[in-house]
């Protein structure tokens, strides 16, 4: 489930209105950082150990200038810079892929005016076809997300979730064997022929609401093929690479170069431009930092997978079952009567 | 209600364009950062002054080293630039939120052309339509802003502001015991319905017409939907976490960094490199600076509080209801007669 | 009238393309920043004569490490970061206002083919139609334009320029008592009743057309609907002014900081360092190329004012009053005559 | 023609691929860049030749002390900040321009679907209405491209080229003298009348065609308006300005900055660290970079002109009448027979 | 075929998640930089050994002296800021042009709708409308995709893969006689002239349905029509230049720049600030860095090259037949039998 806080900032007004958001440990920085951060003090520790205790005055001078080279040239890659334009690709991406996730409601909606009545035969048209589109949704999403993948590892686990009929099953295995590619659009296939027969039938009454759901159904599957294609054609390789590895060397040459070393004579200046902290505090920060910026694009890269701000598919998925059928079978033409409004002069 | 001030600078070329806007108080920056900026000065002195006067000849040198490394570090976070790129993100989401709001006066305009006359039923049935929508408009928005939660705290209260009847609360009531999801989407099936049954009666004469007023009824619960979507899918907390973290331990190594201390012997190099200014005027400016650009993101992620600038939706809930009677019932079709414009050869 | 050059400039490969650009006086960043880089030089030159001439010795010590306190510290505000996006969104939502304003002329070419022929009846119709959409546009700019509003500065002028009729200002006047909201919709509204009007007396033929038409009065009402948007809901305040108080902080600091001082003893370190120009030379660039850069925004966020690079609304009145009676009347049905084109073979 | 480059580096992964994309001069950086680069360094020259030579000591003296001054703030504008927005936006806009240029090819398509038969009138029909929306293209091109202008000055020279009528041009002049505004969309009208004479006279089936059709067209209107909004209102003027300014005053002051000088005794220090190097390397490099960046600016800020990259509207116009009458006429059913594919089980 | 790493990282939480994506090496940076960092090194030491052991004491200072110079000199080209903005750019239009293939399933979602039965004409019909629309694609492809070209170099290799008809190919042939333009669009209209047919012979009942595969037919040729047009006009080429330019004059500097010296006396001073380190580290990570990043932009500037990352067409266009074929053909109608739900009340 997505990590939801801003209804607890509403008023940016407030005191310090940032710091309760601080304060939230799921799908936090801290969680996601604090295991990368202690691996990081082990190592930095590591040496600095050494370098204290496990060297010779000889050895201590190679590692000061060793120390030297590194503290002066960590800053030659503009990580920043990379970084900034990195996140910003993959959080749009993100967000365009969270976007595209259709939702029946539209489509039931228009069942519901396409083809009206309380018959079995209209009810059962407009449930299969909703459960269509959700099954069409569900075979789409067993392909891109690890949780889904969980939940529907198999036709049969489908099936068993209602959602497939056994005798559907049974084409998919079909068409399996002809080909392995994904079968999303079967569905939406069927969906269609659905609705053609309810217009034969004189379900539907005019050709404008067969258009009107036609044109809802194929909606659903552009955005399906979408989601196929954001999955398959990821941020390139050799983007997601060359952030990564300037990220990670830049904290190898830190574990180096950000030491406190006894430069040359142990004199005032030393003192003065390079106290020695025992803790690297500054180096803790810019680590959790940059990891921590870098964990946006982590996290976002997949945004179908179990992290603690991944979308929840699985709550979607039942919320679209029930919804779906809510508005085409429970609520059907109840509602409404014609009242007067309060205002009605 | 938002702050509206491009009428106040609308000539760009005038002497001193924008220091009109610098002079308004309301959702404006000092209003915002003046108590952080207070409490941070608070801090600031307390330190400056046990440094000054609490401290020994000892504990300065201490000190002095400790501010050292402060002073030298800080610049270690490039804040500006992840700042840069997180607020763009913020005011971005912020827009498509406002944008995204629907207007029913596109529905209350189809209405008008689908449903003419000016009998009772089909003003019961125009009125209603519209009514659903602004119902639909209000549920929603129930969810996703504090302020409309707070005027509308129950479904009664709707009731009670004439928007929904008794006999659809009590439906909306046996729905919530069967799920709980927020079914926003209810009074648009019902307004369907209506639709349907207007065509039925032929009240409405042509499919043309249904085809387009459900388009337009679909749009508006794609907004909605896609409102809520901003909702619970809010910016990674990862991120918000990262930009507000560095920005409050740049200002806390800050606290320490930018004293005034007299750095080893009082020789001339002091006074000529760090002049003792008594008040740090530079890390106020800074501070208002950063926490102000901040700010833009703390007022802007929840587009729907009750912050000087967020969006005044209960303005708006009146001005829909007021506006989308008008449109379908009161002018209808009192005009125009056809005369001649003045241009008439 | 916005000032328009590329075609100046149409061949970057020519020699010193951009120089006839630097010569345009109207609308050009000398007109805009003259009257504020004199100020600032007055002020500058102040302080300067005070240093040289009215301060005794002791007094220029306290300046001059005033003086290096400010010149240290100028630099800590990143503006050029800020600035770049901040008039990149002023930047992209001048563009999306200019691009929002309805042209009817598509509605014109609609009209034409919806209410062929050329009868009086149908005349009045398409005239009254088209010259309901300009309406509508010039109720909405009296809102949002400075330029507008001057020329239309009540009901009554736009009675008299022949596009509102007496009658119909009766109605606003009549609404306009029960509620104070914009009722720019309200032409719009007139014509769908029109549109409804001319299919039941079969004027129209197809309901398709009526559907196309419809489609296009809507869009026009959402663009009008939009720039209101825009106008209410501006870039938000705090933004604004973090942004401009960075600029004018940074400059008053650079008033200190960039005077020149003889700091300290007056040896040769000094005459290498820091050569006495008289004139500040690169703050006054720096001066021209920040407050240049914000003069961007000063002017294009609110893109209907008067400024010479401010869209000429008025120009765009009349040209769609011509424009669209022309289309809609004087061409109508007169041409073509089917004639064989030079390329029958 | 816009110089095409891609299909020589089709595959990155190559052992350096961009090299031959340094190769090419048409279209150039070297090509843009060498006249000004030739200029800029006789007036480097210049300087360096009076420094050398025809200054005395004491003149030397000065002369190095205000280039001390000029090196020292080359630096104060951060002109590659300005210049990366700055080209993000024209280039943004030059694409968008070319992107709305519109296609009569979809139109074509329509046409044939919406008007069959090989009969003169229907033939006559499709030619003309197609010929119509080439026209409006061309006299829209007109008015934006210096290329087209240059090929078609007046309306003879269309007429010449068989694109319009002789009645046609009458018509034009005759409109042309009640109003001077461009008159780009009165072919579009000609054509929605040709479009409604044929739904009259039964050449068009229905009216679902009629609508598809009138929507192109409409859209092609909607292209040519918004290419004729982006030619009217350019990237604003006091945005080129500031950057091109802060460009060519950076480079002045780099005339006098970068020049080798012995710096007050020449000793040792003097040889560390400014060597006189005789060619001002970096200098120049510099200079192409940011003179090429800023010429991405000067090709692309009017895309219709006549540099090398600018787009071959010329080339265009005559692809369109070709594949326009093509489509409409001379492929017109003659095809296909229906034959079973390969596949055919 | 594009490599497809998300799903190998769905937790973004989990420890040292991308050190996953760090270890791929098809498409990886390693392998698109190793032959130009192996061919940098060369050079380097080839410098190197030249210094250390070539050059007599004289000659060595000379070339420290220009060692000097070019180290002071090479941050003056702000290379990351023109990099992060162009790489953004190539990125965005990579994406876009794979966001701009087509997909047939929408298309024969719709043919199975408007033209249901299992007869031979109907099936006829269907399958050659979508082998219309695929064979529409690959010539596209063709033009702008390497790979596809090697697979169909010539008519007659479509013919025989089954896409194309002789007949058609005759036509073709005949049609490049008269002008050399694509002519991918000839598919498209054929695919017309059969719905039309279709439509004459009642195989097809509903004028909207005409409509819905006119419209997807249209769109298919838009975006085929965009995908030339992103082939024909890439990023202006002065921009590819001085982006390249600038990183390879970069690392020449760099190559001189970067050795390690002893300045001159070997005192502590140089082992202080320049310890020589005998392989240059810092310099191998940043090329690294920096040609990554423009690998980057190589490997999408042709998204349609041999490339691992690039998108494998030839794959696209076998599923596309058989998803085409299979929808329209082989699904047909055979389901689904109406069946009552799980949740059926």
């Amino acid at each position: 489930m997505t990590v939801t806080y801003t209804g607890q900032v509403p008023n940016g007004s407030t005191f310090g209105c940032f710091w309760k958001v601080l304060g939230i440990w799921r799908g936090s920085v801290y969680k996601l950082v604090w295991r990368e951060l202690v691996a990081y003090l082990f190592l930095y520790y590591s040496i600095n150990f050494l370098y204290r205790f496990g060297l010779n005055q000889d050895q201590k001078k190679i590692f000061e200038r060793v120390q030297l080279y590194f503290s002066q040239h960590t800053e030659t890659i503009p990580m920043s810079f990379v970084l900034g334009f990195y996140v910003t690709l993959v959080v749009k991406r993100w967000w365009e892929q969270y976007r595209l996730l259709p939702w029946p409601d539209t489509l039931a909606l228009f069942l519901n005016a396409g083809i009206p009545g309380a018959d079995e035969r209209q009810r059962l048209m407009r449930r299969n076809v909703v459960r269509y589109a959700v099954l069409a949704y569900v075979i789409t999403l067993q392909r891109v997300s690890l949780r889904v993948r969980k939940r529907f590892p198999t036709h049969q686990h489908i099936v068993d979730s209602g959602l497939m009929l056994e005798s559907e099953k049974k084409i998919f295995e079909l068409m399996d064997t002809k080909t392995p590619m994904s079968k999303y659009w079967m569905p939406l296939v069927w969906a269609t022929n659905l609705i053609i027969r309810a217009r034969k039938e004189n379900l539907i009454n005019s050709d404008q609401l067969v258009q009107t759901i036609l044109m809802e159904l194929s909606e659903i599957r552009r955005r399906l093929g979408s989601l196929i294609g954001y999955d398959t054609v990821c941020v390139p390789l050799v983007y997601t690479q060359v952030v990564s590895l300037a990220l990670y060397l830049y904290f190898i040459a830190a574990l180096l170069g950000r030491q406190f070393v006894a430069v040359g004579p142990p004199k005032e200046v030393t003192t003065k431009e390079h106290p020695d902290m025992y803790f690297p505090f500054f180096t803790a920060i810019q680590f959790c930092f940059y990891v921590g910026w870098l964990k946006v694009a982590e996290v976002l890269i997949n945004p179908f997978g179990e992290d603690d701000d991944d979308i929840e598919l699985n709550w979607l998925i039942d919320r679209h079952i029930k919804a779906a059928y809510m508005i085409v079978d429970e609520m059907h033409e109840e509602h409404p009567e014609l009242l007067k409004d309060q205002y009605w002069d």
